[in-house]
């Protein structure tokens, strides 16, 4: 499969740290490691370079932004062909964050973030139903999500 | 429900800025909205006290780490009464990067970041399937992910 | 089955306007069907007396007090024997405003009213899951009732 | 979500009563709370104008009446946008006393009260499956109906 | 629903004795109830005419005749209103034996018996699945069929 | 597989008439194919003592009876070897007029007779689940069943 | 059924072996039994001419070659009656090892070989969904195969 | 992954060749690919030793050996972490040729081939399903094989 970057054990602990905080210094992180502050500089500008580290972002609560519903919607197609045009509809959909082609009883299986039941609905009905090629949805609503977390750097 | 933070234009502005990309610089930020580098600087720190913004973070490619597998796995238990326990018992997994506790047909459903089909086996068979409270699992491998993105700031 | 009672069409004028509005005035009711008001009130007597009326109640709007969220969930029993112990519990919850045992592939089908999708959350892992003989919940979430009013008296 | 009405213990207990029984008279009612007649009097009519309360009914016994068959009906969509259109014609059958639109496996999951199986069958059949846009229905029979009472004021 | 025709003790015995061997003679089933052979006779006679006993016919066992396999077929349809069209396919099918309209997850529901597993492949292929109104079928073969028996006269 | 009884047209002509009426007389039968009434009573003796014939019922009209409601119910059992000791407990209940061992997703498949939708409430609640290896039950109520006959002679 | 070759314990001996192991040499099987190879020799043509030896092969190991993963997939066709269509564009797909027509839930059931998740996401997507007969399809991906052997020949 | 074992073009050839023919002779692969014998000698020698081809095996016709029926059986476990014993359990059992741990809705699914319907229900009722750690077992029969091939080498 794709040749994957190679990384050593400075480069993991540099690239588990700023997944946890991006705002980790140079000099905190060159102490932890007992090397130069440049040296750090260097490794992540050549994980940038990469593309193993690609961007830095703050994380927004949903919920505090009143994103009180999170689900995943499976979506049946009324032809397995029509993968390619449903998916550019979705697309439009701001409140779809995810999507996923994936073996198994759907076609499509999407995440939504949505403020409230009345949201999802109008979502469902007026947005994701009136697509033509969809068939049928199936939503399972997260009435609690305890763990959310990247994968590490091992 | 909780009681929301209530968001002007520029916190909304801010946000979605930094979502994309957190290294945008204050000034920057402040010539595309018409204000100064110092009302930026107020804004973003009020939103981290508030924990609208809740930490800084490089996103790491998954493939770039070898990371060619994602999937979802449904997990029904022997008794729908020993989610507590199974769930700590998913927490130990590092691989095991969501867990939510959803509607519908499965008791928990868990997102899952592996290396390769060998390591999806392993991890199924050795680490998930020998907790005892789990009676069966179904694994939806993710054969394309074609939308990642964050929720709109609206 | 059992002896059905008779109902004229005096009787099915009466108990389809007193179904919509059980405030309609025994005057009223008489006009429309050109019978004394003493009429009317020896037969809603005569229905009282015969239990096809059962009862007067107010009709309480259960969104304007709170109850976002009506669900159905679908239970699936450890054993099917458990039915009559696990009943017993379901009545204990005064979230629970029906349940029926069905036909089909649940066990016991009930009704649900809760405030939030974190109160439905609560109910679901502290107080139906915590059952022991339950062995799976399978949750619908109403998302719109357009529909919702009785048989009509024919 | 939208601004509820905020109940007092006195609108609680009140409409709490009124459910029970709508014919409990306003003496009755004041002297349980330790107040006045016209205090009562007032205190529903300031519910009825808000809504909380939305009208008094007789409750006919569906059983007395022949209506001896319970079911719930899930019902499968040939398109999923199809739903307005088969919603009316759902209105159009008063033996149709509930419909949801629903998260899960159904596009629409309806309450029908019949009197017999042979018009379960007729309906099914003649009204519901002549309905060109659905495709497919299931059908759960109420063998039983244990439980079924009003949410609780709180 | 229909007036049932009202059975005393000796019809009774009458027709269990008879579902169970229609060669029984007037004068053994006399002795048996301490009657005249004339007294079964009319009651015999009675029961053909109010449509209680229907028929005589002789078994055949379908295995000695080379009917190696039984089974049940669901049939869902491409539309839920196609039933009647369906329905008379299915009659010019010699090996359809029963057909039922059913509740639950299938449109249709049949019983067949067939010779071999390759004529199943042939009436599934070439005879039932050539019927355009159905969309799919799903086949439950019997293995054994360790009961087989008359309802009892009770 | 087994040694199959070979029959020529005479066998099977009588075979089909008989199935249809077993009260025709020899003498018609005879009459039909041109020989005499000695050969018609030869064969069928072959035919009862080979075992295709294996006895002669009256058909008594189960809806007649007040057997309103056929169903069928697919069980699935609390462990796959449990299936020897619960057949025999199904073989106690008169109600159960088939059984099969069958593939697909159910442990064991019954045809069911019962008067009505209480008394299959009561067989279901306390007669079948009761039984301790069953685990669920998944009930096909009958609406309708347009075709039962028996499989041609061929 | 066809009529069946009856085979001697001597040929089932010499099937066993070259099932085994093509390559083991006529002397070898001879030594074995206490026969002359030409014995074998005679035998084994005679079980060539029969069909009961079809043809020898090599076995290449397809994880060797870089097919990683085997999967199995249910398909189902938007009418029953398009498999005949169906199949022959299956046929042209070189990954697809083997096609059963199949009791069940689904229309057919195919084997795939692939040499990566990469390449199963493209034969799903544009070859196999592509086909317009498809309307949906179910995978289930193979994580381990401890078992594969061929039938004893007894 | 594993390290895959790199082919040329002739590779490739010697390999489709032998698949489909095993007894194809060094002479007309050599002539076919105008190189000497001796190189193809040399080649498939280096494959057997990289563990490429790993037997020669001649093919027995399953149906003339009586092997009516092929099937596959989807298992369900009691507990996901029986997995190993059963596994030990249907090693044992001659009539599976194949067993996968799969994703999707099954704990193990194996392939079996049987002489006849009578013997699938002895295998399932006596061998397979007096497996305690075993739940439940769905069996899909296949009617109709009409592609079983090798993947090619490409």
């Amino acid at each position: 499969m794709s040749a994957n970057f190679t990384l050593d054990a400075l480069d993991k602990f540099i690239l588990n740290a700023l997944q946890t905080n991006a705002r980790t210094s140079y000099a905190e992180l060159a102490r932890a490691q007992n090397v130069s502050a440049a040296t750090i500089h260097v490794r992540i500008e050549k994980l940038r370079q990469a593309g193993v580290i690609t961007g830095t972002h703050v994380h927004v609560d949903a919920r505090k932004l009143g994103y009180q519903v999170c689900c995943f919607i499976g979506i049946n197609l009324a032809r397995a062909g029509d993968y390619p045009r449903t998916l550019a509809r979705l697309e439009a959909l701001p409140e779809v964050v995810e999507a996923h082609y994936t073996t198994g009883q759907y076609s499509i299986f999407i995440k939504v973030l949505v403020q409230s039941i009345e949201q999802l609905q109008d979502l469902l009905i007026n947005k994701i139903q009136s697509i033509d090629e969809i068939q049928a949805t199936e939503t399972l609503i997260s009435l609690q999500q305890p763990i959310l977390r990247n994968a590490p750097v091992v």
